[in-house]
């Protein structure tokens, strides 16, 4: 009899298993159409929809259909249980039912408001799933892969206004944001519109904090589909990659910001806390994710005496840059520090030292497993957003907050890009013209960083309603702005696109004129990026890769000992001692030719003529491998070749 | 006030996931570990200790680190609490705790005598992850890489032999152990050494099934590096494959298996309906497998008019290969059936269907995922089986028990292989010959599928006992007889290796010889599989792939305008009548060669002539771009040249 109970329980638990297959199954489901309709919409050169777009789509019907389709099962669940004999709790909790003991396992803690949200559907309480899994497992693979394919030529040439960018106009965007949301809260509590609730300004800080994460994975697609320019590209391309990490910590600065006594008034003690916590978790993570990238390019780069190197087995070498860019991550989070950040430059770092010491092999098994991880993950969470619309269960619909909040998003934008482009044309050569700083604005679009922010802590009401504010906001961003790309790139008369035969003309242009440009280009880059690549070059490149100068030639002759010590006998044996930053440049450049000339493939439709420079762009920038599209757009005559240089 | 405390429940919160970040932390620290010293190995040419006893051996080390390095913390946790107002356990449960919810999930159903192994340390905890994680997680890819990479050609010509040691060998393995341990158990309690627990004939019959599941990775992969002969190698990884398959179906059935009155009595309509119950699940899984492979076949075979076909997009093709695939593991376990063979067959049939369809990109991308994989989840399994020797808190050891476990896996592996092979060498035109025989009784070694299906259950103490005991046969198979294989060998004087010269020789001679060979290779195929080879290339390659004959030349004339409907355009024009077999097969080699010539880089080590024969069999076996390593061993002169044949 005993037995018999045992496997009904057991078919109980399989129960459970099944349950959760069928959730993964609807995610599945929506993913392969989100793929399918993509192919349809390739083949019909339709712009207006990104693929993102698309997930979301498709996760917003199947949550309605989630949502009225099925019916409340589990009443039981909404039932709170008292319990007087425990003071906390407890992160395994065994009761005893009818003289059978089960396991429970802590989930959270829910406010009391919330748990009426827990009567009913079960259906939609398994399709919610954890905040910790967008943090942990869907994030991490998307931030990596920005790392890992930034355009390092582009990327450091435009370092400074990136940085400025990131830094200083993501805190803009943070307290503009702020201060006009809890304008906005004052003013509904004045009227009477918003209900009793604790709303501080460092909640309306928060709001701001994860509505500055920008996202414009749509406008990127679509400028590289249609080659808009590439200094545009990068610029917006870099400043949302480290804004979102500024963001991730702002907001964790933010949320742990405890003024010891009215938290209305202003604390300078806590606040100067929350910058130094800033700083140091910020700081803190970089270290982490860069020095386990130099891990990694020394075990890469060992070449003991008797040791075949590790270039020589595909699989561990993958592996093992996988496993440690992991670990990264790994590590932050244990050390109370934030893994998006150091994956991030984790993989900035790995792209940079790393990828040059991997085998050819591993160049591509890496390059595509990370673009595989990025596209899967990126429209999971896109599809999740769609649902979350529907199954979420405690949204918070209030129609003026949101209103305030697109005003807001909208107004510290501006505040952003036009005061801080205008601070940087002052100092740079090349300016930032006035249809880039147009199409910059209007590319502030918000996705899964400032959703995964936002989902994060939904227990208090204010935190609920913002919740619902930016899915919504994200929703219109990628929708309106991001179908409306294309657009708006005619309108602003940017210049998109380059015949590849005449990209071919500027590129043997550009070898023969890399002499004569060489001043120009020195004097454009910045001082930062000037001194940071001399000493990349003389000292980090030489002990971390093959390329670069002997350290015997760079380093002092006092330190000739170590310095041959860490000279590896492949290093390039020519000492310029001019020149340096070009000389990277182009060999850094003639790596990847190399190595994309190897083994990518080439789509049918282009001409056989550029098949090296395309194929070059696709492995640099990790075109998803969707293959090339005539262009569309006619570009204004008249504007200097130069933009064109890939 | 209020706001402060939550603020520390959002740090509780956050310490939660840096636990987890930690637990992950060890088991990646362990799998480098694994790499570099395998890479070390690898370098000394050390064949004793394969990747996968090495993650054990760590896992082993570590899992003592953290029995007795850390203390018992959590002493709560081994606290029953009553709860009289339910009559069974939610899946979700709200406790209110001073006067603050909480929400616990459900996890389990523990027995009595369980509770107190709760008790203490709560790092053993957290290191002992969920059993359902081997089934969902870890087994799939593992699996599938199997069914994908199976060597098409050997595998089907030796199909009867295969599915004989497979669905009978494992059946009378079963019952043997079954038989076997019934005996001991018995004997046990007459002498008083076990304790009066309900050990049932069923109970030793789940064991007999759980340990029919041989996992010899290390030896295939000690076959491959040394290039043992083909036959052997096919005979020996197709009976591991499928037997995992028959072994998991094989222990649900039993485990479902219920008698109505009297548990030891034989119940005839009980046992009927397992048999029933293993065909059903068997079947459905096949099917359900093989349909969403059929489907993904004909989603990459479509060419619509005006529509570009998918493999333009590599990556979409790749995406939809992968979730397709996936999904047919999840909509298996859906509907109760078993997702593992599902995925399996599913596997065997994307890459005797779909893997021709594949744009090259595609081709490359998915072998490299599902291999990377594969390599990922077997280590982090091996390690993780390390580890459990620990870790696990609710260990029986039982000497006498273990030694009749180990007797009864050495008597049933010997009631397997020579019956049976003998049996086979009665119609078998290529005998199996006496080494070969021993061989595979030698390559018995337990796995990964039988710790997972041990681990699965370890409520009851006969399933405790069960599971130490079996751990302790995977340590001692994988480690000993792992480590003995290349010695064995060498006694058992099995060919092995060829001169790369004399193989790319061998392979002009089998050209040449290919239409002379042509009856033989007839004569020597099973009726089985010269019915199928016949029907496949006949009728579904067309349908599904490119290559064989137009469908208006294989079906009936009255079918042409539906055959017309169905032939791609690109389907060759040749209509060989006869000869089928070897012209598939030339095909088949043909396009592998083709691809890999395209992009898989040769190791250093190979001497040029060898180049296009090493690259066939890198992409053939799934290798892990370990590299080639020169011969060690001798082979014994005079044996046939076709056993060299790739």
């Amino acid at each position: 009899m005993e037995k018999l109970k045992k496997y009904i329980s057991l078919k109980d638990e399989d129960q459970f298993y099944h349950q959760g297959a069928v959730e993964l199954l609807v995610f599945n489901f929506l993913l392969i159409l989100t793929i399918l309709t993509i192919w349809l919409f390739k083949n019909h050169q339709f712009r207006f929809l990104h693929e993102t777009g698309g997930a979301m789509l498709y996760g917003l019907v199947m949550g309605l259909i989630i949502r009225y389709a099925t019916k409340a099962s589990d009443v039981e669940s909404g039932t709170v249980y008292e319990c007087e004999k425990l003071n906390s709790g407890p992160s395994t909790l065994l009761i005893n039912i009818t003289n059978q003991v089960y396991e429970y396992q802590y989930k959270r803690e829910i406010s009391h408001h919330n748990v009426n949200g827990h009567q009913g559907n079960a259906m939609l309480q398994k399709m919610t799933f954890d905040p910790s899994i967008f943090f942990n497992i869907l994030l991490p693979p998307i931030i990596f892969h920005a790392g890992y394919s930034l355009k390092k030529r582009h990327f450091f040439r435009n370092l400074g206004s990136i940085l400025t960018y990131a830094f200083l106009g993501t805190a803009i965007s943070c307290i503009v944001i702020g201060l006009i949301m809890y304008g906005f809260v004052k003013a509904m509590a004045h009227i009477g519109q918003l209900k009793q609730w604790e709303f501080h300004f460092t909640d309306c800080l928060f709001f701001g904090s994860l509505m500055s994460a920008t996202d414009p994975v749509t406008v990127l697609a679509i400028f590289h589909n249609l080659r808009v320019d590439t200094d545009l590209y990068t610029l917006l391309f870099g400043e949302s990659v480290l804004n979102d990490a500024v963001a991730i910590v702002l907001t964790h600065s933010i949320s742990i910001y405890s003024p010891k006594e009215n938290p209305n008034a202003f604390d300078a003690a806590a606040f100067f806390q929350s910058v130094g916590n800033f700083l140091a978790i910020f700081a803190g993570s970089f270290a982490m994710g860069s020095s386990y990238a130099v891990v990694t390019a020394l075990i890469s780069f060992m070449h003991l005496t008797k040791f075949t190197k590790l270039c020589e087995f595909p699989m561990l070498e993958t592996g093992l840059f996988f496993l440690l860019s992991w670990s990264a991550f790994l590590s932050a989070e244990a050390a109370g520090l934030t893994g998006i950040v150091a994956v991030l430059f984790c993989g900035v770092t790995q792209a940079h030292y790393t990828y040059n010491n991997l085998s050819s092999d591993s160049k591509m098994r890496t390059k595509q497993l990370f673009e595989f991880m990025n596209f899967l993950a990126e429209n999971v969470i896109f599809c999740y957003m769609g649902l979350a619309l529907f199954t979420f269960q405690n949204h918070i619909f209030n129609p003026l907050f949101i209103f305030g909040a697109f005003v807001a998003v909208f107004v510290a934008r501006a505040c952003n890009i036009y005061p801080l482009s205008f601070l940087l044309n002052l100092g740079r050569k090349q300016k930032i013209p006035w249809n880039f700083q147009h199409m910059m604005m209007f590319s502030g679009l918000r996705g899964a960083i400032a959703f995964a922010l936002a989902i994060r802590d939904t227990e208090s009401q204010p935190r609920q309603m913002m919740f619902t504010t930016a899915l919504l906001i994200v929703f219109f961003t990628v929708w309106v702005l991001g179908g409306g790309t294309t657009a708006m790139l005619t309108w602003l008369q940017v210049r998109v696109g380059t015949d590849p035969d005449e990209d071919l003309k500027a590129d043997a242009e550009r070898q023969s004129a890399s002499n004569l440009d060489k001043n120009t280009t020195k004097a454009e880059s910045a001082w930062l990026f000037r001194m940071w690549y001399g000493f990349d070059h003389k000292y980090l490149k030489p002990i971390l890769t093959h390329s670069g100068p002997p350290l015997t030639a760079t380093l002092p002759e006092w330190c000739n000992p170590v310095a041959r010590l860490l000279t590896s006998p492949r290093a390039y044996g020519d000492e310029l001692k001019d020149g340096d930053t070009d000389y990277i440049i182009n060999n850094d450049e003639l790596t990847e030719n190399h190595e994309s000339s190897a083994h990518i493939p080439v789509s049918a439709q282009e001409s056989t003529g550029s098949t090296q420079a395309t194929a070059k762009e696709d492995i640099h920038e990790g075109d998803l491998g969707l293959g090339e599209y005539k262009l569309q757009l006619q570009h204004p005559a008249g504007q200097p070749q130069k933009n064109s240089l890939a």
